[in-house]
């Protein structure tokens, strides 16, 4: 066996085996499953866009890891995330939505960045966004929250939300006079747990502010609970619009019964510098902080400026569905069992196949996935097929079998075989 | 409302309207549970590939259609099938895969055609294939029929399978002694049809293989039976191997119970010019027949020769999802009902969100899709919402309901109202 060519997947392109896709097909169904228990729009946009498109919504560094490409004269581009074909999706279909309209999104996206452990150029993102027309209440940011704890408990994962609101930082902006700068304090804070307190306020000072915005900014920054924010001096009205919402958030929380331990407020997230304008989130996995933010999202005054004036205010949130899973796997988190969905080998053991097709068709109706062996050769590798896969039952059919109208079932777990009727193999099986 | 940009998907891109993408997913659905259910396992490969894996497997017209781009120093290209990453995947994880190894794959492939009506240049395509290291048994050739048997039956058409084998014109151009002409022939039979059959000879007379061999040609396409195979004159081994392969495949589909309206042998069925070697398969729908076939395969010596020296013979399936669906929907054969997969809003009246949150909960985990209504306004606007999308249930919370404990029910389609306690409502929905 020699190999004549390079037959690898690229670099940052996962591509799994299948005891590991048949886990990473679960978790998507699992995620896909309450997108639409919450009553979201199932939604599949072209991975190919307008280059226009894309570059009216992308900045910095993402406009450098976009693939682009000719064909023809037309200006190609490979999508780089989920919100771009949204926001173009609800323009081009405006008329034919009902708002406020609830789509989800599950698909791939690529992103050229430099390959390093962790990073993918495709990956899966799963997102959900309420798009209103013209305003949206404010109940959906208190939805998607609690969709997304759902979803981590059906996973079986400990999922803790940050929650914060962008207000708070516009208002005390607008409070401390500062505008240019605001972006280059919003990353740092951002940064903030990463690089830690000393080596953070170090990167302001040298923003030469004063030393009076600074012990202002520092003073912002030791901000934790809401009693803080009530009592901090700055009161203008974004800033208290900002605290409000996020109250109205946590009330609602509760009244929807979450455990407090699955979300806190966090004023230090801040989630990129554009785009949001409201309620932010960022999750963690509580036993794998370091994997970082799982699923995040926010709430954004307007969907689709630059390709339409016209208000669509929006709230959604995006899991991470490729580096979630790439982590999860690397840590063990994962058990990767069977390489395989069949539940039941029926093992012919006689030239007519005819009772092995009518019972494979039996179980089949029954939505049992099952195989029928179609192998030569001897017993042991016919077995072999279903011990390596890990199909649990097996189901002989010889002559013995076909005369007295009965079927051998092996458990390939247990060892254990016996003889038994139609309806009792069924009992088998199901049990 | 002004548009600033271009919002349509590019030319040759299907995007769908919600009520539209639900009926798209139950169709993909129904085809991959089916798949599942005959034991296939999950398959999901990149979408881009490094150039030289396609060019070494496309030819002819595919090779132009090849989406290609650079990225940094890499020559890339979008896949225009699902055959070649399989390939590259079996053998690139040979030393890890179970054989047969029976992988199914839907996903999206690219095709840059000149856009016309019902060509697609972003597309769908669902397949499996079973591989074989060395060999493989002719009884898959038969269960890839009877997969597709099954999906068709389930989504409710009526389709007939038309089988042909490959080996049938291999020994016959061997016979007549040609090879050279033998691709311009074959080109010409799988036109038949179209152009009918006196325009069918006039092409093949302008092939100057003499009057001899025109009517052995002539001779050869008239057979239509099994009768008449074997009383055909050429009965070298490859054409004898032919024709017991296709009597193996018909005897074993009769004994799998399969109605003999649904499949055929059609001795003029082709399947392009390369790749297949044994079993061919093009299946109509009886009642759409002029939308060509629909689910096209067949068996092939090698699957990956171009990448690996070693023998891996597969047969396998191709369901043209994409092509298949936009059929259906112009032809009005598909009822666009519903734009939701919603079961149930539930519709607040009072302040307090709480009971609204409890019973979502409760419907959730019955995994009934629930919405809640979280829009200001009047009741006929938040109302209609439910009306516009079809969602068939509204619940409406309000003092009263909290007060004596019981939930008024309103059935959308008849207008039935009723109070009913929790026990009932399930009762009611699940109805």
């Amino acid at each position: 066996m020699k190999k004549t060519i390079n037959t690898s997947p690229l670099s940052g392109f996962m591509e799994l085996k299948p005891a590991e896709q048949i886990l990473f097909n679960k978790i998507k169904n699992t995620i896909e499953d309450n997108y639409k228990l919450f009553g979201f729009i199932p939604m599949d946009n072209p991975i190919i866009e307008r280059q226009e498109i894309l570059d009216a919504k992308a900045g910095g560094e993402t406009e450098q890891q976009i693939y682009k490409f000719k064909k023809g004269d037309a200006n190609l581009a490979l999508r780089f995330d989920l919100t771009v074909p949204l926001a173009r999706y609800v323009v081009d279909k405006y008329g034919e939505l009902i708002f406020p309209f609830k789509g989800y999104r599950i698909g791939k996206v690529y992103r050229g960045e430099r390959p390093q452990a962790g990073r993918f150029r495709e990956l899966y993102q799963a997102d959900i966004d309420i798009i209103g027309d013209g305003e949206l209440s404010l109940d959906f940011d208190v939805e998607v929250i609690a969709v997304a704890i759902k979803i981590f408990k059906d996973l079986g994962l400990k999922a803790k939300i940050r929650i914060n609101n962008r207000k708070i930082f516009s208002g005390f902006f607008k409070a401390i006079e500062i505008e240019k700068e605001a972006n280059d304090i919003l990353i740092l804070i951002d940064k903030w747990e990463k690089i830690g307190q000393e080596k953070a306020e170090e990167e302001i000072k040298k923003l030469n502010l004063g030393i009076l915005k600074e012990e202002k900014i520092f003073d912002f920054l030791a901000l934790k609970t809401f009693d803080d924010l009530e009592e901090f001096w700055v009161q203008n009205e974004i800033f208290k619009e900002g605290v409000s919402e996020l109250k109205f958030v946590f009330e609602n929380l509760t009244a929807l019964g979450i455990d407090e331990k699955q979300y806190k407020l966090d004023l230090k997230i801040v989630r990129g510098l554009a785009y949001y304008t409201g309620t932010i989130y960022e999750t963690q996995l509580v036993d794998y902080p370091e994997i970082g933010s799982v699923c995040s999202g926010g709430r954004y005054e307007n969907l689709a400026s630059e390709y339409i004036n016209k208000k669509l205010p929006g709230v959604g949130i995006s899991i991470g569905l490729t580096r979630l899973f790439d982590q999860l796997l690397k840590k063990g988190v994962l058990n990767t069992g069977v390489s395989t969905l069949t539940k039941v080998l029926i093992l012919p053991m006689t030239d007519d196949f005819s009772i092995s097709f009518n019972l494979a068709n039996i179980l089949r109706d029954k939505k049992i996935p099952t195989e029928i062996s179609f192998m030569n050769g001897k017993m042991k590798k016919r077995l072999n097929y279903a011990n390596k896969l890990g199909i649990p039952f097996v189901i002989f059919i010889g002559e013995e079998e076909i005369k007295k109208n009965v079927y051998t079932i092996k458990n390939m777990e247990t060892g254990q075989q016996q003889e038994v009727v139609l309806k009792k193999l069924l009992n088998v099986i199901n049990f």
